[in-house]
């Protein structure tokens, strides 16, 4: 691959995922299918918890969802009940072929009530993904999410 | 428009949208008029203002400012007497033709008086925007700002 | 220097700049010596103070650490025992030659103590740099950092 190429693929993956969380902010369902391959892994068990230095991992366990359909599902059952910003930062897209590529994004994210004000969540991680280029676009193929930092306002997933 | 000449001006804007939020939080109100065409629209009603779902706005309406030298009479009665941090994050920018683009960038705000504690604002939301190509440089043509997240500590505004 | 070297050198610099905070958040001090010149300045005198308008500066003096041995000591004593996250905004990369380019970074950091609750300081600035290409890479020649507001929950560093 030559560099132009390369350097179109990594803006077209970072206006992916800018697209993920717009689309998740917003709750525009129907937009946020889109940024998904069909046969997508979304793998978000650590993603209520968090890890102190030298010890076990604190928090409830979440899902691996696999399929686009199945993380729509999930996904469509908790955003219409908060109001939410999720951010991504540093952005190290690496592109392996004109139809595979991995990252590693920095994330933001503060979730609460449908009200706007009550605390659900607010925390901080790593996206460990990889794309894929199908269907005419980059989507995303695997995203794991790993924890840095988190604030539980809520037990209702333990 | 071939495939360099587009991310060369993507760049541009994403460095422009990022002196927008420097020369505001540092009070370089000269270099900060840079970034605004002289018939720039900026339309802040929703500034202060957030939405329940499924509610009506909450909160005081801001402006709609007309013209570059307007927008700055505005920005400096306001930016002197403030401590801030305004970020931008996940700029999904469009470029048109090589004179017009279009974007949204997500944002987050931390307004603070000028001791840099007492709290003012602190926010999230998205910048929808237009770019021109004039005189020389990319600029702001029109910003609206539209809130996902605000919290208000002080009701001067209302 | 054409466009495409350009904008290849840009990505290059924001991705290095990522990883200085991937690294410095998940404790991968090899990896983040990787991001420095052999004779690297880091600039920290103003990484616990704040400014209030028109006011002196308030909080303790950090160092001017000169090499990547010394950098890497200093981290080396502080990193192992905080949970952080550390993320960088707004790029601004201007590209010199080939082997020169320099850049400011907005930036926020949220540090705590080993069990990811306890408050040790979360801030905001702008960090002003230079780039150089050494061995192969980009890697930080010099780096300062200037605070626009941090909250200091600690007095250890007085």
């Amino acid at each position: 691959m030559d560099a132009l190429t390369r350097l179109v693929a990594i803006e077209e993956i970072r206006q992916l995922k800018s697209r993920y969380f717009r689309t998740m902010d917003t709750h525009d369902l129907e937009g946020m299918a889109e940024v998904f391959c069909k046969d997508a892994v979304l793998d978000v068990r650590n993603v209520f918890r968090y890890v102190p230095l030298g010890g076990d991992p604190v928090g409830p366990t979440g899902p691996v969802i696999h399929g686009r359909d199945n993380i729509m599902d999930w996904l469509g059952q908790s955003l219409p009940v908060t109001s939410s910003a999720h951010h991504g930062h540093g952005h190290e897209i690496t592109i392996v072929s004109e139809t595979e590529a991995h990252g590693v994004i920095a994330m933001e994210d503060v979730v609460r009530r449908p009200d706007c004000k009550s605390p659900v969540l607010h925390g901080y991680g790593h996206y460990y993904e990889r794309y894929a280029f199908e269907d005419g676009a980059w989507r995303i193929a695997e995203s794991r999410l790993e924890r840095l930092l988190i604030d539980l306002h809520t037990d209702e997933f333990n």
